[in-house]
């Protein structure tokens, strides 16, 4: 048995999320669907995280064990011409047989894309987030790195989900924009469920004016889900991309 | 009674065209629908023309006659609200009675956008037709140019559709590349059933080396639609512009 990474990208819009569930459309499903018709074996596939019903990916890694039936440069083509056009393989390498796309994650980063026109396009509506009123970014573009570090992020964790151990170490934390898309761009080393989303309805409270761009680190302090801003919409989130340790080559 | 122009963006994935067709999903219909509600009473809207099941719009071009309920300014939101995100109200203004959106127009600019990559993306896949052999580009950028000038465009019109007058008079046509994307842009005083599509077709030949660049004006020349390309698919087409005499303004 060989063990194989890829990388791969999804349009989220249709899909229940990552993960498997009865009945429900997954990318799970789909890919080992895709492996099944391919290896003609029951198949799984282990994917660097779940991403939630509605979120992209530009650079979600998987990884699953199979004969060597294809050639590992041919994987991705094999893989795409039995996937949904909206669920794409980008790149296929082998790997050593004990790398986990999840356990084997050191830094993820996510990317978060607001429309801040007054009319939003058309076209961007599945990939993005319309705020109609004009954002102050220069104050979100101060917010954001202010939680760069290590901390308890337990105030932007959802509410009502189990907690073992909130603390994260987030290298990255941006904000950029060209007058019209503002992107959030976060990397860190993990993330709690519904961080990101949470970050940004808080920088977005921070953009509309309503707090100060110093109290996003009173929130982090605060540990109080409570003080934070509310969880935006699915439709704007990119699993952007997943590193590994270098043993395993960046991906 | 006033004139009202709008300048609208469409994603036409889920549409079966611009014009109204019985127990189909249109362009039209739905913006119909939207003025109906707002005004209370029947409406008919005038497009610059129509557009075809899957074809996009940047900058279509509407109008129709209504009282003076909503001011001016208000109508995109008045409208935005009502119609679903795929169709969306840019601009209005109040034009001069006699102004009709298809009669008035005296040139259309449309693009068509190829993605060249080996593997497509899942977020272009709606707004761009697939190309995996790499393409010859520089002889599409030779070839496009050729058509300009005053032609009957018999070979790039329909087979079997009825035709009046098939001359038209192309000012631009040019193809742009960024090594990935790849896009066909032409401006005309108007345009044939399916003539952009089956233009795009015969570049693509051309770009694929089944044909040499200069081809494409024996193709015009020889008036057969037999000796042109393919007519490629609906959903990388965008009609990006249309132009009205000064009289009217530009849009």
């Amino acid at each position: 048995m060989k063990n194989y990474k890829c990388i791969i990208q999804y349009d989220g819009t249709d899909y229940c999320g990552y993960q498997r569930q009865k009945d429900l459309p997954t990318i799970q499903e789909f890919l080992e669907r895709a492996l099944e018709k391919i290896y003609q074996s029951s198949m799984t596939v282990y994917a660097s995280g779940r991403t939630d019903s509605g979120v992209h990916a530009l650079g979600q890694v998987i990884h699953f064990h199979a004969e060597e039936i294809v050639p590992t440069d041919k994987i991705p083509y094999a893989m795409n011409s039995l996937l949904p056009p909206d669920i794409v393989v980008l790149k296929a390498e082998e790997v050593n047989a004990d790398f986990h796309a999840r356990f084997d994650a050191v830094r993820k980063t996510y990317e978060y894309r607001i429309d801040n026109r007054r009319i939003p396009s058309p076209f961007h509506r599945r990939y993005s987030l319309h705020v109609p009123k004009l954002l102050d970014v220069d104050a979100m573009t101060q917010a954001a790195p202010l939680i760069v570090g290590t901390h308890d992020f337990s105030a932007f964790h959802a509410a009502g989900s189990s907690v073992t151990d909130s603390v994260r170490t987030v290298y990255q934390s941006q904000v950029d924009t060209d007058g019209t898309w503002i992107v959030y761009t976060v990397t860190a080393d993990g993330f709690l469920y519904n961080m990101v989303r949470i970050i940004v309805g808080t920088l977005l409270e921070i953009g509309k004016g309503k707090m100060a761009p110093s109290e996003i680190l009173d929130i982090v302090h605060s540990r109080d889900r409570e003080k934070a801003g509310p969880t935006v919409a699915a439709q704007g989130l990119f699993l952007k991309e997943v590193t590994y340790s270098a043993s395993e080559g960046e991906t």
